[in-house]
């Protein structure tokens, strides 16, 4: 009998399924209410000028729609994002600094196979993004955590982590970086930090890779230039994706950077999958040129800024004071950070904090040194304003019992 | 300033440009008809009734179509496809039996970084499809070709091969097959090897690797049980797609295998691009509950073997006869296969097709030992009937040239 095990790749070996799936699974049924998923409002999505449009390409367009594409990408969705690059970050780029991707968890896999060798060192945010810890950690990354804080990753603490490397003539790679509203915490990088950042790499001659999911879901203060904008050289490679700013069932995103590290990536993609879906490629870049994109992004905000008002509003209501119990207000995004005082272990208290009728993402697997015992990720995006309201409060209680039981 | 080369892992160093895509490139422009590439054609895509489900898709589920789904895929679909296994292949296969993919490219990729480490023998047929090279090189793979005639890999050599791996204790992983209407031959392996290829398979414990893009788009004959249907354990994966019997633009297909396997696949796809498009999913799983899948197929067979048809009647009208000159004469697929005498070299007859305004993909990059130098690959799918008739007719002439060169 053929022994499975015995015959998977190291690869598969070192891919371990993400926390946040097994925490999906487990708290799929009863009366639970998540805050654990990331999936953003479906109220948001705008299904008419999406109905409207797939009804014209059908009508017009559907030999192209239903037919194999180029692996690069549409023609006519990478000018689209050429277009609003230019009109909405100042960011002059052509068809070949663009890359469509099968949304940006598939530009994260395509990153890691292009530049990572096992053994690799790779720079991430404490804590950092779980879905590209996981692609790092299977292309055998080894991570060495930048320490954050409210105002993103610090560049002091990335210059000396570069500076050892640097030392110890070691084959480090990349520094990967979500620097608006990022997940888990909810932080963004300040504008300074973001200078320095680009400095330290053109410096080290190292890559940055900068993955934007949440940046144009802000619905507070004002947006600093990207990471892309101040680069130095070929070596900041940028991630979007639609799923945010669209919906996440077209699996749509992509990579921009240097032709030349478009043109590798893009040989890896046709390894991967041929290429993304020429339909729903169709369908985006009508959707941006239509004007509605740009139309549509504050009925998102709107309705995240008064979700995000919502949970912070009951946290600030239930959750008990002093102790070192704090947590991220984010001025966009889909998630904020709870950090609780250092004796409660949040993976611990998921078991109650289920038993009591909701969940959350314990902190540590975002962490990857291990740390990060006594934090939690909340999603505000996709519960209803009745459940986050009482989901916070479920979760107050269970903090309020961990305290009393101390 | 970054040193991109410097900067690449081994697997994007050893990730080679497929050589189709760059005849594509090259043959794009000008007066040539491409007889290279592998496009199905267009006019079988059913467009209407796609149209109708869309429709009703965006009226009632939107919320579910546009949303994230399940790594594994939509249950819908998942549910659709196990029935129409039973139907139509006689295979009993619950959900847990199912991934799906953004296409057989992805399912390749996944079984590749599933079971290849680097170094690992996997045996493929002499000549096999191109992607799947592709894919296996990257991940390091030893290949080694087992030989192939008129009815498919030869299960001797096969026994052979993998008699010599066993003696040597050599570590391999899996056999590749496309069994129906290979790409590139036509080749269809006969019902009598299946049953011995699933016999050693057994025998040496090793995995068989199906790969199945054509084998509903059969236009002639009968067709023999899938060796999934024979496998004697877990030990038999099969790959399929919708881009060959619906179309290409969704990028959907899905693999069969032990829910062991599958569940493994399912993590490793995780770390890919988390779920495929919802979206395409909904549709594609309406699409068969309503019964067209099974009903237009038929009319997609229909013009591939009138275009078959008109290909060999073309290369028997045009082409010199004798001389070793030969071609398969496929009951299904998208391509069939030239043999050319020993002293012509395809490779190197291109520029002068090219220049005579038809190109082809030359043999030898399907051969993983580089042999089939005097072999080439005729697609029969997309081209009209006209360009099919002219395309052979100024293939014939640079063949004759040659010859006549000699």
């Amino acid at each position: 009998m053929l022994d499975i095990p015995k015959n998977l790749s190291l690869v598969s070996r070192r891919t371990r399924s993400s926390v946040i799936r097994e925490m999906l699974s487990q708290t799929l049924s009863g009366d639970i209410i998540s805050l654990a998923g990331g999936l953003p409002a479906p109220e948001t999505f705008p299904k008419k000028a999406v109905a409207e449009i797939i009804g014209s390409i059908l009508g017009r367009d559907s030999d192209a729609a239903f037919q194999y594409g180029p692996t690069e990408g549409m023609p006519e969705l990478r000018q689209a994002i050429c277009d609003d690059l230019r009109a909405s970050e100042g960011i002059d780029a052509g068809p070949e600094n663009i890359l469509v991707t099968s949304a940006s968890q598939q530009a994260l896999d395509l990153t890691g196979r292009t530049f990572i060798d096992a053994g690799d060192p790779v720079l991430v945010e404490l804590p950092s993004y779980l879905g590209a810890l996981q692609v790092f950690g299977a292309c055998g990354a080894d991570m060495r955590g930048v320490r954050s804080d409210e105002d993103g990753m610090l560049p002091d603490d990335l210059g000396e982590k570069l500076a050892a490397l640097a030392r110890g003539e070691e084959h480090y790679k990349f520094v990967y970086i979500v620097p608006d509203f990022q997940n888990p915490t909810g932080v963004t990088l300040s504008d300074d930090r973001r200078g320095r950042i680009a400095e330290l790499a053109s410096e080290y001659n190292c890559l940055v890779v900068e993955d934007t999911p949440y940046r144009q879901v802000r619905f507070a203060g004002k947006a600093s230039p990207m990471i892309y904008a101040r680069r130095r050289g070929p070596n900041v490679i940028s991630l979007f994706t639609f799923s945010k700013t669209l919906f996440p069932g077209f699996r749509l995103g992509f990579v921009l950077a240097d032709a030349g590290i478009i043109s590798r990536m893009a040989r890896m993609k046709q390894s991967l999958d041929l290429c993304s879906a020429s339909f729903t490629q169709l369908i985006v870049a009508r959707y941006m040129n239509s004007g509605e994109y740009t139309r549509h992004l504050p009925e998102i905000t709107a309705v995240y800024r008064r979700k995000k008002d919502v949970m912070t509003q009951a946290l600030a209501r239930h959750m008990p004071s002093g102790e070192g119990i704090r947590w991220t207000d984010p001025q966009g995004g889909l998630f904020l950070w709870v950090t609780l005082p250092p004796a409660i272990d949040t993976g611990a208290m998921l078991r109650e904090a289920a038993a009591n009728g909701v969940s959350y993402v314990p902190g540590m697997p975002f962490h990857c040194d291990g740390s990060g015992a006594n934090t939690l990720r909340l999603n505000f995006s996709y519960p209803s304003e009745a459940e986050l309201e009482e989901g916070i409060k479920r979760l107050a209680a269970t903090v309020k019992k961990r305290l009393s039981a101390k």
